[in-house]
């Protein structure tokens, strides 16, 4: 039996603090380290053993990851980080919060770029300090992949392009892979996996740090997918994510 | 200006229990942890901005290295491990602390096992538990380069080529690179690039977690090589490697 298990990482200070956070590389609360270290003994209770880990560029999918892999005692096994999986980009919305993005944009233009699958936020200036032009880890990356702001489609379109040629084909060899990453880079693969709609997927609310197991047939088909956890805690973690985001991303 | 930091890991809890350590894959202590965040932060202060890092398979080390790239805020730069940067195999040795190993082999066999550069302790036997052929971690390992137990030349000859072939030639289109690993597997990396003789490396004390810079020509012809930080306390700190070196390894 094939496995993969997706990872959302645990909270960080601005989900805490209800901004638009996106590629900003913020930190995990103590709370969210909590919630790695818990996800980390429930895939140990469980058996798990990763042949290879996948993440981010933000430390907050890093250092949930390395929790992970610390509490499974296997701190040990490769991983490798892509620009790719991170979280999608909020263009000018990133660094804003709740009240700031209402006043700067009005009420209903912000829920056309939360609910929409392929609207993308005002993209940040060219010499907006926050463009990832500027920062030194994506200097490899060909400027014309990085993103200025992105819509739900697009973060899923610069995502699989890395799922289908670095993540998936290595299942063929190996037996369990792990993806610790971000609500929307997720919602990108499991769209894919499930074969969701445009519709449908910006309602699928992803809880933080709880392990979202996928299982394979020999020839990589997807049999079962499925929660680690108690199904009634998850299907309330859930809903606390859907109520949120009518407050924030 | 290529450079390559190397660092050894922070305080085990080996360490402090004066047992022989080698490929047992023991925890930081509390004062590891602080040492390794010693070294990020007096790493950024000189600016250090590393290109890829390279660890061993053994926890004390890479969480001394996720320590060191979260105080630089470098956490989403390439990381790669080898089981070649693993400390030197203390075959039998491993778990007994110095007075169960004098008791077992006597104090003058301990003193050549400690002291001389091609005698290596006694083997594990196939059977025995510790033998690393038992551990996943090293399962795609040829059967042939797993130690049973190693001297100090057998350790440096598994990391040269990992040295030759992995780390060193990047340095060509890299700037900066940092290897954590362990005293032994870094005395073979630093005998090949000071050129010092069999007698001499055993004499060698590296503190633990302190940055040791070493400077390239662009032809990367090694130009010089210091120790970060305060002088004073470094020299106290080898100096205290070295009288800890006559109770344990």
């Amino acid at each position: 039996m094939k496995k993969i298990v997706l990872l959302r990482h645990g909270e960080s200070t601005w989900n805490r603090e209800n901004r638009f956070t996106g590629w900003t590389d913020v930190d995990l609360t103590e709370k969210g380290i909590a919630e790695a270290d818990r996800a980390g003994e429930l895939l140990k209770k469980e058996g798990f053993a990763f042949d290879k880990a996948y993440t981010s560029y933000l430390k907050r999918a890093v250092k949930t990851l390395d929790r992970v892999l610390d509490k499974l005692d296997q701190d040990w096994i490769p991983v490798e980080k892509s620009w790719r999986l991170n979280e999608k980009h909020y263009g000018m919305l990133q660094g804003l919060n709740k009240s700031e993005t209402a006043a700067k944009y009005g009420d209903q233009q912000v829920l056309v770029w939360r609910r929409s699958y392929d609207i993308a936020p005002d993209p940040l200036a060219e010499d907006d300090p926050r463009n990832p032009r500027f920062d030194p880890r994506y200097r490899l990356v060909p400027d014309g992949e990085l993103p200025r702001t992105e819509s739900l489609k697009e973060t899923i379109e610069r995502i699989m392009p890395y799922w289908q040629c670095a993540i998936f084909p290595n299942l063929k060899t190996a037996d369990q892979l792990l993806v610790v990453a971000h609500g929307n880079s997720l919602r990108g693969i499991i769209k894919h996996l499930k074969r969701i709609s445009d519709d449908d997927i910006v309602n699928l609310n992803l809880p933080t740090a709880v392990p979202y197991v996928f299982e394979f047939d020999d020839r990589l088909n997807l049999t079962k997918d499925y929660f680690l956890g108690d199904p009634e805690e998850i299907r309330k973690l859930m809903e606390a994510v859907a109520r949120q985001g009518k407050k924030q991303q």
